[in-house]
């Protein structure tokens, strides 16, 4: 039965209304600067995007995915194989960057080979950095959480690691203005983590994000060493800074200074350009909008829970 | 050592307890409706509904995933062929799962093929529509978040914008009563960017939704132009109408409508049938269950925390 | 002009500066434990967990992927195949991971293959348990849902059922304490819904989750049946208990106990080794560190919100 | 440089021609009858036949392609689940062949599902005798073959019994007068080994077909027993018979019979409806035309070389 | 026991002999002209070339592969995609070439630009006429072999049509001198059909060739009208003209010419610059070095072949 | 209609015959060696040893391929990651292969490890010489053939330069006497170009092979220096030395020794293990079964063909 509508349905002429529906979503096409990318010139991808993110991860946990294994006798040809190829990828990759922001500039993009050789370099030349502070961050996780059972298990099912990884690449290209690319690569984190750390965040060492899943942390955070911070967490803005005009001031220093050592618990809104003193303990579910000295333990006053209990 | 373990594992006969198993598992098939799919008739499928949401995304967003690359020059070629292949494909799902309704409600489906044009044509009619919508949720996500930089930047790396997107097809799948569908989609924008929005909540344009990780909208919600929106925000049901035999009440109306130019901050709940005046910002973690005037701005109060810093 | 910049790029030799990153990035790999894993033995990959997780899916809701279709007339074979497959994956896959543990506790791994032996079969073993458990969840979701319009639509839409049946298999192995595996099943699962189960935790039957995004349940948290939970929820640790040097004790009882019948609504959290006595609901945004007496209803006192409504 | 003209390419317009050729195209596309396939019914793809192809292989051979592993103890599920499989694949290819012959001489496809069954269960059915065949092929490719070391390099590297397998199964489908699928066969076997036998040709057991590029076996050719044949033989047709108003009798016999035992060395060319007699032996190079006794040697005399030396 | 040994195999250090053997490899590299591709200019590689025949002969016989249905009201669409998409790949692929001849050539490829746009366009716009000759090609076929029994079943299944189609679109390329396309494109057809035409041969309409395998068509040969060939066919060079430094004369006339209506039997060769007149039959295994006049029959004579018949 | 059918198929059990199928199949499994590969061992499977080959194949022709590019500047990394990874995949194959032998013949693995680190190494060696070897004979082809424009052509394009260096590299693995794969890998060639030389041939530099299909050449064949062959050439076996109980030896000497500068046209068959001098010149089809001197030019008399030419 069903299949004799079926054929019915293939049969239904879709050219009645089709060659007209064609001339309006072209038309919408005609003009649309921001939804289109139809011609002229290219933009990043994210496909390629993911591609880097992948060999990166490859790179500083070398082994984990299990889609290679390497031979401690033969590493550095793997290594340098790797590393030629991110190479060629990135320098494209951000070129297409740089140069997609001439146009939209209407600028020359006299200085973009020289920007992009810069970027590339100074991101892979990263790498060894990124790895010794990944170490510290795994170790602070394993330290930090006893439902965790070993430093591998961390590396293979920590989402708080996957997103920090990413991050920290992310943030390289952030210093070198980018575009694109680096909020590309942090929102790929977000979507397979939750976690939501702008590229423009600074993240010390020994940083420990526990579940992770709602966590915001905004363009002009800082984090010290050793911070550790729970699901749900937002470190964000409380106002945002206008220029004379009322136009929002892109870029503004605007979020939350965390000093080493502080813990903030699920749930909690730490907002606007404010200090959390070094060794703070920021409680479940606070709404933090002014400084705290060193060494401070907020928490929310237990409310009085309404509280109806069946008579026995 | 390991891998003449390993030889042994392999040696190691699973039949002693396979072929009971398979006789357990298979037994359990027998009467198990709603969670067998064996005979009969088809449903439609994740990866199907999958394909659509990827085409539905390339045509409004053309050139964005760096999939295919266009030439204005060839443009109704291209849209020409996506158009006819989405009618072909929709046409399919949309038939399979409104026939499966048949089936399940034990009806003749005879007028299943007209329903299915219908619904396939108003879908692919709203593409510009649609478009233009978007357009201006574009342009108030780049108006309203100072850390946006373009507006490519918004279309390649907001999750928003993705979610809304998806959301707003499924919606007019909805309003055609087709089952399944709308929600496999709608899910899949929430498992790739932790966002929620029901199929059946009506959305106006120059939505903006910031993050957006735990954000849930409910089945009958209503949401005004340029409402914004922040991540962990609820706009839920406060409690489910029931009929006279106790049973809950499919579909009624019980979320919130939020009127134009409203601003939810992160965490808030706002739960019930009840209504949002046009511009009122209602500020993070508020819990709200009764209606507010146009132009309110509500708070929770700052609560006295309790913060104990050490002496020095 | 961009393409001629781009062979500038291409032709500027990586070598100047690549040969030493490749010295440094192979120096990092030298002693570092835990993030490397290049020599000697090897883990479970994801790659594997993904497969398995996948082929356990099927299993339990045959058909509704929509990759392969069945027949009742052959569903013996098909199922004995699936099964034969899978007993043969996870038995190298479990192999690896306690054949790991051994390496990392540097004992002989005798016992290896028993252990592996026992764990597949009680896994394989537990999918028609685990299958007439996951019916009881389908219902209770259906039940407690006025969005539900049927059985099929939940299995295909709703992640809380994806993130329970991956976390009870994961239970499962967790009981035979076999490293690694489960954790990066419930991750994957938190990945896909936002709900991050600890493969520890006890989940009777009828158990459901709502939209989900932001769950966390901890590996000692027990949940009797027909327990409701929403979106945020956290049933988490209050402190950690330490042993007498002030190490962390991993596993340690400490999460909360849910009796059956409790409904938990969104962004409450729940913390410590309590008891939430049967039939409770706990109101949204709650944040609870004590036991409760069955049939208690708490929430918070609706503060008083300061509404500012604009003049008219 | 290259990159610059690249996007000159690009730019320059492809319009001005397009639109004309498009419509040229599609002119030709009217009434071609025979290499169109555009609309109204399906023929069998290349695609599933070859998938055909390859899954009958590999239970034929089962584990030499070294895709699937097999275990004595769980080979029953295995078999059954590729026999399921292939069943439903073999029915809608062989339904597909059955009903495009209908359409074609516009008869109404009354029978065509009961044909379906009774080709599908028939070459289905026909494995295990196949299966026993081929054990024979292969032995007599071991005993008459000097460089062969093994039954598994024969089964791994000679084409003739690729060629001939395939075409044992084709022979089959041939018989239940499907039409296209058995020609798609053996055209797939002959592009892979260079070894052409018509899906026609009745060859009995122990056949070695030797290098084997430029053989051609026609339609109505019958081999016996322990036939050797070696590369560019040719056991074709002298002349096509025709009826009275000259037009080609299609499927008359004329092509030749070759008895037990016979061995026909390379480049030989055997024409015509002739037979060759049990154990003969037809030298390389021979061109025959008609019958030979049983037991018969044919050589052609070694011509007089015209062989120049240089002088000393 | 094998895997032990494995372990001992994968243990055994690559080390002592590979540093060694990749600088003997790379030395290889260093002056190595032809047969290495390391820098500096690209060439049309064979996987690009692949793609664009396969795209040329889905317009020439659409919807046989059975990868792409389509729709006759929706066809000007998929048509005007499909041409976009091979002016697109076709143009790189001529430009890569062509600019690697002028590279080869030291020449500056000033020209290369409009070179490309003019062959890719003489290409694209010979495919409505290849059509037309294909279908002449597919009747030849049909009237000339009592083995065909449908025009699909040509086209599915007689690797001449496959052959002499890619050569035709060779052709076109090779009459604008594009470097290595045509070559790879004939060459394609050679490997998958075991016929070699040369892609400048000349071919007109309704050309047959049967079986092919060993087919050779020399650069310099004509075919005209109705020529029917059967495998093993050589139309070759009889010596190779020199030039008066006695270097073989690249290109030079030196293959038959063989006019309409001209059947030539398998394994004949036909050699050098002559002319076989219209409508003369050349028998099997003919060897043929001069002219022959129209309508001539040429057969070997019947060699008195040496049989012996054993005794009865 | 066609729909409706054949949804009768699917609805068709199977069952009723498949359960008797599944256990005739079964049972065909039970004994036969030689055509099954169910347990017990590995044998080297066809997609390994094409990944093998591909492999090798781009290490001789980098770059032609035109999936990988590379860069002077850091090819050692990408020479030794392409050569760390050949001797891992080639390693684990030759001991498959060698293991299996013991296996086949009871005999106790007792030196497979050592004889495959030889293997494996003397084939990796072989690199740089057969890179050499192979830069002969392209110019030789380059040198021979009128028709071909360039070297770069020639490696693209030539079924010879495939074949032969396929051949070659089988060759190392004939002399370390490894089973299956050098056959494997010279059927792989064959199955790609027509071209069938054993493993065994011994093929010294400067051969050139053209068109190449039906070209086969035997295990104990020998060519010197500057050998041409067309296609169609057969260098095989007059007659098999068989042991005194008139089994065939396996391996004897019996195939043409090729001297140096010979030359053999199309078609020509030489047999028996006979020498063909220095410079010599085999014409097309010629029979040739004894030794000719240095410098011979061997023809066949022309025939007197039978002309018939039509009265004018």
């Amino acid at each position: 039965m069903i299949e004799c509508n079926n054929e019915k349905i293939n049969r239904s002429s879709p050219v009645e209304y089709l060659d007209k529906l064609v001339d309006d979503v072209c038309a919408t096409y005609e003009d649309s600067k921001g939804i289109n990318h139809l011609q002229g010139f290219d933009i990043p991808c994210q496909q390629e995007v993911l591609e880097v993110i992948e060999e990166l991860l490859e790179i500083v946990f070398p082994g984990f995915k299990g889609v290679r294994t390497y031979d401690m006798n033969t590493i550095r040809y793997s290594v340098g194989e790797m590393l030629s190829c991110l190479h060629k990828k990135l320098s494209r990759l951000i070129f297409k960057a740089l140069h997609y922001n001439c146009k939209m500039e209407n600028c020359k993009d006299c200085e973009v080979s020289e920007l992009t050789a810069n970027a590339t370099r100074t991101l892979l030349e990263a790498i060894p950095r990124i790895r010794e502070v990944m170490k510290k961050d795994i170790h602070a996780a394993y330290d930090g959480d006893p439902a965790a059972f070993s430093l591998d298990e961390i590396v293979v099912s920590y989402p708080g690691v996957k997103a920090i990884t990413i991050q920290r690449f992310a943030h390289v290209l952030y210093h070198h203005k980018v575009p694109l690319i680096p909020r590309m690569m942090t929102e790929y984190a977000h979507s397979e983590t939750g976690i939501d750390i702008h590229p423009g965040a600074h993240l010390d060492k020994g940083v420990f994000i526990d579940h992770g899943t709602g966590v915001v942390i905004g363009e002009t955070a800082t984090l010290g060493d050793n911070v550790k911070i729970y699901q749900g967490v937002t470190l964000g803005a409380l106002s945002f800074p206008k220029d004379a005009c009322g136009q929002i001031i892109k870029g503004a220093r605007r979020h939350p200074t965390i000093e080493s050592d502080v813990t903030i618990y699920s749930g909690a809104t730490v907002l606007g350009n404010i200090t959390i003193g070094k060794g703070s303990i920021i409680g479940g579910n606070v709404w933090l909008t002014e400084s705290v000295a060193p060494g401070s333990k907020i928490t929310i006053p237990t409310p009085e829970l309404r509280i109806k209990t069946p008579k026995q």
